[in-house]
């Protein structure tokens, strides 16, 4: 019998417990030894549902976390938490991890391991970024830090800085709470994964809410109170009080650990790996927040943090670990959101990235409805596809609706991930019942007009 | 200049109007004369609405009608309702018309021929089928005959016979207005488009909603009172007083003018035509209810009466009419219905219908839920996905859940429209946020337990 191996997996959230699992599905106790280290207070949470949480509209934390340490250990995991990897020896197959409250250090061998390191939110280099009560949010204890300053500070105006996903949805947690809210964003837009045509919807919606957007505004920095909490954001323009900051900056994959061992990061900062999720180093993988993806749609690198895609690698990760095949193939840039009553989707390229990708791009936009217009309940949606010159190959699509809206991102990002054409497209047989759809789907019709604009582009080229 | 054409269309719904108005879109009145006639009296309308309107969910008449007679004059088309096409001469190019109120007929002549001519419910041939009371659901005035029904004897116990879409529909339409509803199929289950065990589960819904089904009982006849009108319905097994019946027995195409006249008729009953909506026959073209399609999955030829294809093809029927180029290529059987707060979506081939099509295949049923199990109005849902032996190609979907689950098809309508495995499916890019779906989507699940039956069958079997 072969001597019993050891696995070591960093980071104790999606990707990593994705990985253990599946490995433990795989290989027995007897064969393979599994110790999972992570260096918050919880293992197995659903990040994305922090704002939701933060918002009180999921009330109960214990909801948020699928599996408990205890669970895992049941399974025949060993999860560590407040053990944070400190250093990795890839060479010598070991790590070097460290007991986040009581400080001790020591080295633990592997045979093969899992860097599931996450990603951390981007903090802007300015003054006053590290004051009391300026809020990433990434983990559970930075929401659960949110909830804290609310309860005891009782703050009154929120300013949330950055545009984003995050960004919005937590400018939505803060209105739920009943404050002020104002939101800077560089950009001129909100939600700079949508065009602008589209973007200005979600700044109206936002407007609706009572947010107030400054947009366009650099921050420059933070003001800091004696006692040392936030006082105010400074942009270019002018000086907004605040009581409470929360970054919606975007996060960068947390990698320092893997390029100080000499593993290779790529361009966006992401660990490079191939589609089994191995890293270019001997026995080293790696998955989610902190790897680098393949865009099916660009053939670019890039680095997207999602719940969705952790759980996957980490899936993927954890078959070959346990001797099976599995891959990841990459990403074509899915998202939806919710924000209110509104609903936010996209896929693919929109029309600054398929541009920088090369690509010449015609777009349509359409207004229509979620259902029959007859029928009970049906709301206006926009929808937006990109589609390439000549070709008429899909390569984007954007919407901004209520609800029943945001999903069907999902058969648009089936269509592009097939590089099926709008023309195409046209044919598709969806589901039509006028609960759910009128007796065009909206997706079919922006099909067709995307269609038309390829063709009129090609005879009015000729 | 050409001499001015002329463009006879026999059948005012979706099908007709929809090529009558693209052939228009691109020439103009001096070009080509429009005619159409319809022998009922409203054109244009949404038939699928029928249940929501009888049921009182919809409830207004108008709003179903989407362009009145006066406003295809407007355009350019001569739409003549209560007018019935009774003969085709493709030889000589004409059709004799009939005025329905009048009696008299006329030869009308056509330079191109659109036959859209819809579909009519099966009756079966059983004593008293014609009795006053037994309703077919097909036209807008099968719609208001039952809502005079309803209103003029105020009856009390209806029976629905066959537990199709519509006879559920109907059935619910029935709940809706209060009164007692038994449901009458041959078959074991209601709504034989989808595998047995997700048929029962609606069985059991429809139990929930008051509706007592007698399944695996034939139709043997109706029971008659004096004034005419139904007052039973006989099967093999017991009498079902009836006040109010209603056919949900199908329907097939309304291909007899067109047989009659020598334009080939396929299998299924439903006109042959290409790609472009050309019949066999010189200038005569067909859309609609009364044509055959061809299965993109099964490959075989197949009569759907559905809005959605009607609509398609009548574009495509038009396009080409007016000199451009529009291709329907088939359908792949998507179909969604709700049943009071039941969501029930089917695309491709159900077991049954995969065999018969020489297809070996494999299931996979799993239980999951329609948003993040923790995220206010997540409820379960039941996805079933059938793949092909050895190869994994996906050739059938079905979903019964409640809100937001069937409309998930659409994707997997997509995926089995570019011939994707369920390993492949396991790897897709699918919108995921906690108000939208789990961070694993239910077809994303399915998808992994479908190739793990398709790889555990390979292995068992090597």
């Amino acid at each position: 019998m072969a001597a019993r191996e050891r696995l070591l997996v960093i980071g104790g959230d999606a990707a990593g417990m994705s990985a253990a699992s599946q490995a433990r599905r795989r290989r027995g106790p007897d064969e393979l030894e599994i110790v999972a280290v992570e260096r918050g207070h919880h293992a197995s949470y659903a990040a994305c549902a922090i704002p939701y949480f933060v918002g009180g509209v999921v009330d109960d934390l214990g909801k948020l976390i699928s599996r408990t340490p205890a669970q895992f250990r049941e399974r025949g995991i060993d999860l560590r938490l407040r053990t944070e990897a400190v250093e990795i020896d890839a060479d010598g197959g070991r790590v070097r991890v460290r007991d986040v409250d009581g400080g001790g250090e020591r080295w633990e061998p592997y045979d093969d391991l899992v860097i599931a390191t996450g990603a951390v939110p981007v903090r802007p280099p300015l003054p006053g970024t590290d004051a009391k009560g300026v809020h990433g949010v990434q983990i559970l204890d930075d929401g659960l830090a949110i909830l804290r300053h609310l309860e005891d500070r009782a703050p009154r105006r929120a300013v949330v800085v950055g545009g984003g996903y995050i960004g919005l949805e937590m400018a939505e947690a803060m209105v739920r709470r009943g404050l002020e809210v104002s939101l800077v964003d560089a950009a001129d837009q909100p939600m700079r994964t949508l065009d602008p045509d589209m973007g200005a919807i979600i700044a109206d919606a936002m407007r609706g809410l009572g947010v107030k957007l400054y947009l366009g505004e650099q921050i420059e920095g933070f003001d800091t109170s004696p006692d040392g909490y936030v006082a105010a954001v400074r942009t270019g323009q002018r000086t907004l009080p605040a009581d409470l900051v929360i970054l919606g900056l975007g996060v960068r994959p947390a990698s320092g650990l893997a390029r100080e061992a000499g593993i290779e990061v790529g361009p966006t900062g992401g660990i490079v790996t191939d589609r089994r999720m191995r890293t270019r180093s001997d026995r080293v993988w790696a998955a989610g927040d902190c790897v680098e993806n393949r865009h099916l749609v660009s053939g670019a690198p890039v680095a997207i943090a999602l719940g969705t895609h952790a759980n996957k690698q980490g899936r993927v990760a954890g078959v070959n670990l346990g001797g099976g095949y599995a891959t990841f193939p990459g990403v074509v840039g899915t998202a939806v959101s919710k924000i209110c009553e509104w609903e936010v989707a996209r896929t693919g390229l929109n029309e600054r990235e398929a541009a920088a990708a090369g690509f010449a791009t015609l777009s349509a936009v359409v207004e229509s409805t979620t259902r029959a217009g007859y029928h009970p309940g049906a709301t206006t949606m926009q929808t937006k596809l990109i589609a390439e010159r000549r070709s008429g190959r899909l390569l984007g699509a954007q919407i901004v609706g209520r609800e029943n809206a945001a999903k069907r991102i999902d058969g648009l990002a089936i269509a592009l991930w097939n590089r099926m054409t709008v023309e195409e497209m046209t044919g598709l047989d969806l589901g039509y019942a006028p609960p759910f759809a009128p007796v065009w789907d909206p997706v079919l019709i922006a099909a067709r007009k995307a269609a038309e604009a390829v063709e009129a582009d090609m005879r009015s080229d000729s």
